[in-house]
């Protein structure tokens, strides 16, 4: 309460991260089952804690986690709200009234054998690692969504294209496969970055060394902490270090601008070639969502992919936050997770929910413009390019210069005027099956 | 409806800014009034407009702003949204049944004259600078509670400290004071980035060119919108740059991020100036807030400057969001003004409620220690600069050499051992009064 | 030479600013006038230094400023530099052998009422002002350029596009005076930040409390400052604050980070006009600049606008960097300001070298490929919009729809098929002048 | 030439980065070497070639690499540079004149089978995988430098801190320690994110489909390239998306980001640590650099941390602008890589050059102020943490608040005044042994 009057920025409680609250509820369950094992507390009493984390694992009373996602100290009124809420839980399933501490105390039980400092890292990043079970599956389903529709695609001639420049040709069902190859990299980035997110500092307490933790404390509830939450966490080597490193959400944070780069890049060449319709390089359509505008009957707009480069604009700028608290941290501790949490929660959420969009409402919708892309192929000046083993670089050159400026095609200049290789040649290599897997073609 | 089905990223509605809707209301009804002197909009029609508008304008139907604050479109659900509500608000007022458009259009009517790509950057720039003015004053109200606490400090004698390391005497008062000082320079600041906000481009419709807006409307439309709103709009010498350019946005963030700079180097130098209690600086204290640990018992944590550090990150985070998205912008149009939006409105509001949670719950209730500050000044070994001008910069470096190694103090090596001035000068040179306000003395 | 060997990071001396070195020139004279007017320093002496600074105003002995750009220390090693430098060029001018301090001592003389603290931060700033103009220079010059083309492209009829979509017509001269209007705003916007770094903090000494500087020293070196400089720096009100506040660093990065923005936007642009050049949107040539590919015969990329975005990408991280010093300042000091030197330097020296390679190389030589423009306008399915205010909205979504789905030309169902308006009416809005300069005009 | 003429920002030559010379020495060689067994390239002429890039690989010519760090034109400058400077040492090679390319031609023999495409992103793979081996070995020799130190300091007890303030016992080798731990982790992360240079797509070509590339050539020339240049380079699965994706530059750039990050912490605590020296923390001295101040005598500042500060905010800067040069990527190439070349180059060579400065000019000389951190722990109000099993955390509080109330210390609290526990638990507690090693000690 007194936090929640503290610390008013964004209007967000913590309880909006449910995953969060959960995670919490294995944090103080294993610290229990330890603290209990070592015979430094009550069974009663473990049983009882343990009781409330189940209902908080559950997905139970996160409307009791009220501090702002943005707090000072260090998480400490999320632990104590945790300890807190818990105790009550506990007391009611004891059969006594809420706040009887004497009975189960939040901080003399509740928080035994840890500190703020080991217990909201632990469930912060174990919460990370839920939390990124949705998105790697959304990237996949995306992967698999473009895969789909590189499939589909296959025989689709279009022009190639660097530096915004025509190039040569290739296939659209090829550039569609690259969206999939790239985002299937993504996927195991991402899965790598979260199994950093194992490593916890559980028996740490305040500093990492420990104080008030009864020996073997650590170790012990570490491996209760791995079977009740299913993530399979390990306790770190040097839990000095573990207790203020914020490196981990520093490579999650960093492997989300990864993605969020990529998928901006293709969100980018989406709305590019879908350009047009008349005046654009319009080789593929977006599935029309909502009138394009208010003064411009019939525009249809790439709204989808702009919410996705929009989503991505902001996971980058989280990041440069996520930069600044990590940096910010100082001695024994890091002080400023709690806006990293806040950074990387809604990059995860964001971006979850954009590339589901992106898929749903978009990439399965797309239909290709195959006789204008081919078109576009053939008159082409970039097709000259096949012929460079041939002809050589400098004639080429030739060819293409009096293509640009005449506006003739490449066939008039090569096969007619010129007479440089005959029509069946010029058959071979510009057949739609050549252009799509082209051979090494020679004198 | 639609919108809040295709775009749900952040789960903020627009609504949630109340001031972006007061400012359609404004932007409609100015529309709607030049529109009618002008003759294409019926009296009837644009008296039923302003109805509406009025109702938004006083804080009515937020709620019906449904769409996401990150929306594909570049405002065009927003637009519409507005144009909706708009036209059933007035179909109500003229007698008729929501939905009976054929009496009240949103597109033909409410939007007569009008594009999103006008209408929407207009209202977008009227809200910075409506919201604008809660920071300013929070801003002016911090600054006035550094200066009291900087008048209030101003005997207290303590060291001064270049790169962490002990320099020359100075005064709490005058640090505090150069907090007013500085922040006093960014009221300026942002005052004058708020004004950039008073360019308007009603009247370029879709991209500038004024397409199907009736000759004069521009002038008169802005004329309108700065009396309605009571902000001094004028309309924009170059409608096709206006209706892209996203500068003044860019400028708005650029000044919060210098804001933020400003706000978390003095909160670091709070947090600093009050580490201890034993075994830190201690030359202030600040209120204590809530437990500072679950673990340390009497610990009080600086925990109001690291929530305004926090708060500082995400903003310098939220202009790299605003940079992407300005250089994003593509030809006529910049589509990315709504996560613009996001950035901008939420860096706003919670740098607002962090100034006022410093100012509140932490700076007005600062104490000093004052006698254990004077005292390590008169431990110190900086006050030998003092003595440069009388003996040289070569001397003195011997005499902090000697200092250093051994643990004397100044007084001991300059006037017991060396006896190079005499205890008059001494007492001249070194009373509270001199070092404070220090004058030049020479032998 | 110890800070050589100390930092040696970039391999880039401090010697390579040499702006950088004149303007330690001016401060070190100033000092020395204001010294000796206030009987604290012979005149001879002063004489001296005056002589010294003059030649390395004059350009000469940026070889011996050895020290890296980025350095530890606050800039000791630059200022002592300095001190060093002028002091032996000053025993020259007297008569004397290098190193013979006793007749002019470095410190004690060269550096007679000052403080790193106080002199490089005011040379830093000078030296910023002075490199600004040749970066404004080459904006206005541009500017110049795009106003030019502007003017030799109002004619020519293309269509406007919103989200990368067909819009409305327009003309390329306009879209040429907006890259002229927005650039000339630019040029405000950068004099503006520059006129921040006029406020110098002469006579603050090591942290603003003017130690052994003598009774109004500061104000008269600032007198002199600015007239031995031509830069129309004042006095910092207050000291304390100056000697910290790095604010007018972040302004002027900012601004340089929002002209990189604009610049940046525009190369995007031209980029996506002039692709092609068959199968892209080829409204504009760029010149060709050196053979675009070592495989692709006859492509022309559009390397320079390519070297300006990276150019900016530069800037923007720059950015980062200074926000990053900036927010590092601790107590009395900003120690961080070496990196935030090295930051705008090379982004103003880069983005002057790039505007100037844009002009010269790029800008002057565009040509417009103007029939095609007008043809893919006429072609469009966009210019039903200027149909809105005699046919409605929804008409108009109609005819937009079938000429999606069918192929067919606005013209052919409006005029022909559904008989909507006459051949007389359609010649009226849809001449040349008409779509360029759009009258409003209703049934 | 024509390319140093077109683009002249930076003045800094790719030839200042011997190491991307020479991985073009190797790219081209192992091209040369499949053509050849392909039978596309006459042996000869492939000898020509391999003789001229042995030499490129053994270091020489990188003066006739002119062409700016940042170009337009995603590197075409720079291979038909390297082809050129190959053709003419092949041509001598082959008893031939320069620019007598008809013997052996720059495009057609030396760029045989490749394009800008695939050569320039391999080689700068390589080069950035040769060049990260010194940044990695800087790296394990700071870390055995903080790893020593750690040893060194085990048996000096000091206090923790938490937020700035007093937290609970430890020794200032368990702090260096984790700065070992941490920079352990670093070395992994950089060694895992240049594993991803290896992923090549020689044998791409233009874009990706292989044109003008004989069959087996792919496989063929990356066996080659690993074999000559001892990098373990394998083949991208799918050539399209490697032609483009720039994944792999952004992975290494946040990793160095994040070894900014770590380093900039540990330099931010260095400082701190030996703040004073006797108005500061003082446990620690680093070795005096240099004089510390011009005004200051005897001034110690700790320049060394502050250079390495400087320089990890240049390399977040640089991440920012490797992030904005990945996302402009569009369609079948990022022509951005050249200004990511620079920031990585950069960034690498500044990290290098300031982790072998740190350790050799500070952490090997910094001292322990052993007497003093000891004291500061026992005069502290933190200690009482250790008594929270015993007495229970309000108890604790109690006492906690009374010392800090009355300045006494805990020992007078709870040993002699309310006698809470006796002389030997007492002594138990806090020995020096206990206090290192804390023991979970109960009633």
């Amino acid at each position: 309460m007194r936090a929640k009057e503290n610390f008013d920025i964004t209007g967000i409680s913590i309880g909006s991260e449910p995953l969060f609250i959960k995670a919490f509820g294995h944090v103080k369950k294993a610290a229990a089952w330890a603290n209990r094992d070592l015979g430094v507390l009550d069974a009663k009493k473990a049983d009882a804690i343990a009781y409330a984390c189940d209902r908080l694992i559950a997905g139970e009373f996160t409307d009791q986690f009220v501090s702002d996602l943005i707090q000072g100290g260090a998480g400490t009124s999320t632990n104590m709200n945790a300890n807190e809420v818990i105790a009550n839980l506990g007391l009611e399933y004891l059969g006594y009234q809420k706040g009887e501490y004497k009975y189960l105390h939040p901080n003399n039980d509740v928080n035994l054998s840890q500190s703020t400092n080991d217990a909201y890292p632990s469930a912060f990043r174990i919460a990370l690692y839920l939390k990124s079970a949705s998105f790697i599956t959304a990237l996949e389903e995306l992967q698999k969504a473009f895969h789909t529709k590189g499939k589909e695609f296959e025989g689709v001639l279009k022009m190639g294209r660097t530096q915004l420049q025509d190039a040569v040709p290739m296939t659209l069902g090829e550039e569609f496969n690259a969206f999939a190859t790239a985002l299937g990299k993504d996927v195991l980035n991402v899965q790598s970055a979260v199994q950093m997110m194992t490593e916890v500092n559980m028996g740490a307490t305040a500093i990492g060394t420990g104080v008030n933790a009864p020996e073997g404390y650590a170790e012990l509830c570490v491996k209760y902490l791995a079977s009740i939450s299913g993530v399979p966490v390990t306790l770190a080597a040097d839990l000095i270090e573990a207790t203020y490193d914020t490196s981990a959400l520093v490579q999650l944070s960093g492997t989300l601008k990864q993605s969020a780069i990529k998928l901006s890049k293709i969100c980018n060449d989406l709305r590019l070639l879908s350009s047009g319709p008349r005046c654009g390089l319009s080789e593929i359509n977006l599935p029309a969502m909502q009138p394009g505008s208010s003064i411009m009957p019939g525009k249809v707009n790439p709204v989808i992919p702009e919410l996705m480069n929009q989503t991505c604009f902001y996971v980058m700028g989280a990041d440069v936050t996520v930069t600044m608290a990590a940096e910010a941290g100082q001695l024994q501790l890091n002080v400023m997770e709690p806006v990293m949490g806040m950074a990387l929660f809604t990059s995860l959420q964001y971006l979850t929910k954009a590339c589901d969009t992106l898929r749903e409402k978009c990439v399965v919708g797309i239909t290709a413009n195959a006789e204008h892309s081919k078109n576009m192929v053939m008159q082409s000046i970039g097709i000259v390019t096949q012929l460079n083993p041939i002809l050589g670089y400098e004639e080429c050159s030739s060819i293409a210069k009096e293509a640009l400026a005449t506006g003739k095609s490449i066939y008039e200049i090569v096969v007619i005027e010129r007479k440089l290789i005959d029509q069946m040649k010029w058959d071979e290599i510009y057949s739609v099956e050549n252009l799509i897997h082209p051979k090494f073609i020679a004198q």
